[in-house]
């Protein structure tokens, strides 16, 4: 089995875009294989992530975008599993390279939805859901993280008002992000005072629909080193499952598909939760980000919310939690999100995140999953 | 690398079927383990191979498909290629099976289109061509194989006549599979008959819109052995690509993805086009089975439509295509077509084949691209 590493990334803006869905695509693309300092000839193999490419009428989209970048020679092939498809595409790249079927491998990952509106889109988006069981019934996500963070706030006594800190916490952490989607300082009280969307969840607890794309080149080691080339290692890959709707499990405080993925990249990485210096996880809504650091074993059950008061997980703190921004602030164009948390880690390991630089970053996780975390992937990087 | 072989298979009809996509792909799920002789409950890994689950509401299709199974711990993922899905998963887990990653993989295939109309299919289905180019013009794939027909006519000297005998072989070999779309016996006289299409395509130039799945099931040859299973080796997968548009490309009488596939795979497996027993092809319409079957090897440039001619490529004949009737007759529900050809392939190396039964098989091919060739796999296995 290959070491392979991550030696390039890129990204659009996430927001409301004006550009299609292959012009995204190629432009992260182009600004990753930049970053890489390789040419796009290179490139050997592509991973396209993408859920709803339907709503900008182009899916197959791999021959589209590497005709467009000028490789139309170079296969891919589009991965799709809802939100989590990013992360669940960089697993598959980093299976193609780890077992040597190719040494230079692009995932790009893009989502072009805000022109269909938010009622299309959250139709659209209830398609990810067991849509039989729940979105076919009026069930969309705000709904089913709601009944989960109901769950969660009975079972281990947290308020509103604590939820309402993650999102402060990610909005200020995504100021200091120019490629963020909502870039603007909140207060619990502008939480607490934003419109009910589902009952405990308020507007401001609720990630942005987005438009955007991320990319990063994922190479061999060798590859890596033979060219001098400046690169972050994969050094644990895990994949998870939990039932499909939230009817099926027996507790929906905790997402079993997370803990397996974690369990299984821990487990390749040899190392502990202790030793992650920070991580992206998955806050689609405020109470994912609570119940993601306890799944991923940050914190124990019922203590992530206490991490939370406690200023933990800000930038500067002992464990910062989404230094990006997350998917509340950065934005969450479902097929880009994972791919873009890999394009954090990236920046971030090498020291160019900026302002929201994690000052002496050595180890870094990302979580990303879809639906109600039907399905996940989880990842851990080391500087090189 | 570990040797990777089919170890099952199943199929539901292909046709315009009354069940809903997770229905389908449950079915032919089942029926894959069944004839494996594993259980359920030894499959760790799922491809899904799917394009269009938003025209049933339903995509994340694996945590739906693997919780209805009874495995809803079991990871999973979609792939999409357009009409080259199937044997594009196909190849992803077989990547996952030869680097080790998983012992036992289900590569499920499946699609449901057809209660939305014809009209409506066909706009779905032209989001995979290059839409801004190709389908946004109003030019679908009837237009566009036209196009390959009318050059190749010229080139090559083949008449309308030529096209015709390919759908009339490949329905008599549907006629032999009790699971094909159209089973009915037609001759040159009714497909020169049938209403154009897209001149010199007419309809019965032309597959059907299918619905179906098909599932195969993957998995290393130490486990099958060690398991007693009866199996069948993929010996060799290679994958390829052309520009997106066929405006972009230098000849449309050839795929230069179908070349770079069979190429691979031929040399992986250390075997020639002559070697070959029998093959499935991609004919989508009947001037695509002709030029695949040069683009392969197997005849050179031109005489595809000469061993048409001949017979060579009937049932019977010296190099059987499309045994199972091809999308021509057999049907094309898109996510479903290139895993059905290993379905194929599996029965017939195994003499299950029944009345269709290529006689001493022992090294067979497929052949499966998306949209005008943009994307492909081509696949070689041998019976053990």
């Amino acid at each position: 089995m290959n070491k392979v590493c991550v030696i390039g990334a890129g990204s659009t803006r996430y927001g409301k875009l004006s550009e299609g869905i292959v012009e995204l695509a190629v432009n992260a693309s182009r600004e990753a294989i930049k970053s890489a300092g390789i040419e796009v000839r290179d490139v050997q193999y592509a991973f396209i992530s993408n859920v709803f490419g339907v709503a900008d009428k182009q899916v197959h989209l791999a021959p589209v975008i590497m005709s467009d970048l000028g490789i139309a020679n170079v296969p891919g092939l589009t991965v799709e599993s809802a939100c989590g498809s990013g992360s669940i595409a960089f697993r598959e790249a980093y299976a193609n390279v780890a077992a040597g079927f190719y040494d230079v491998v692009l995932v790009v990952g893009v989502e072009k939805v805000t022109h269909t509106g938010t009622a299309r889109s959250t139709t659209l988006f209830s398609y990810c859901s067991d849509f039989f069981y729940e979105g076919g019934n009026g069930v969309s996500f705000p709904g089913l993280f709601a009944s989960m963070a109901r769950a969660y706030m009975h079972k281990y006594n947290a308020s509103e008002e604590d939820l309402a800190l993650v999102a402060v916490k990610n909005h200020e952490h995504g100021l200091l992000n120019p490629k963020a989607h909502l870039r603007k300082r909140i207060t619990v009280g502008d939480v607490l005072e934003s419109p009910p969307v589902a009952s405990p969840l308020k507007l401001l607890d609720c990630c942005p629909f987005s438009d955007g794309a991320s990319a990063v080149i994922l190479a061999s080691e060798e590859y890596a080193k033979s060219h001098g080339l400046e690169y972050v290692e994969v050094i644990g890959s895990g994949r998870g499952a939990s039932p499909a709707t939230l009817q099926d499990r027996e507790d929906i405080t905790t997402i079993p598909s997370t803990r397996a993925a974690a369990q299984q990249a821990f487990k390749q990485a040899r190392i502990e939760p202790k030793d992650v210096d920070f991580a992206e996880v998955h806050d689609c809504f405020t109470i994912a980000e609570i119940v993601d650091i306890e799944d991923l074993g940050f914190f124990p059950k019922g203590k992530g919310v206490e991490a939370v008061r406690q200023g933990i997980t800000r930038l500067g703190g002992e464990l910062p939690i989404n230094p990006s921004g997350g998917l509340k602030s950065k934005g969450h164009p479902i097929g880009a999100t994972g791919v873009g948390q890999v394009v954090e880690v990236y920046e971030q390991l090498l020291g160019r995140a900026g302002e929201r630089q994690v000052k002496g970053a050595e180890i870094a996780l990302t979580h990303n999953f879809g639906a109600t975390g039907a399905s996940c992937a989880v990842h851990i990087f080391r500087r090189a």
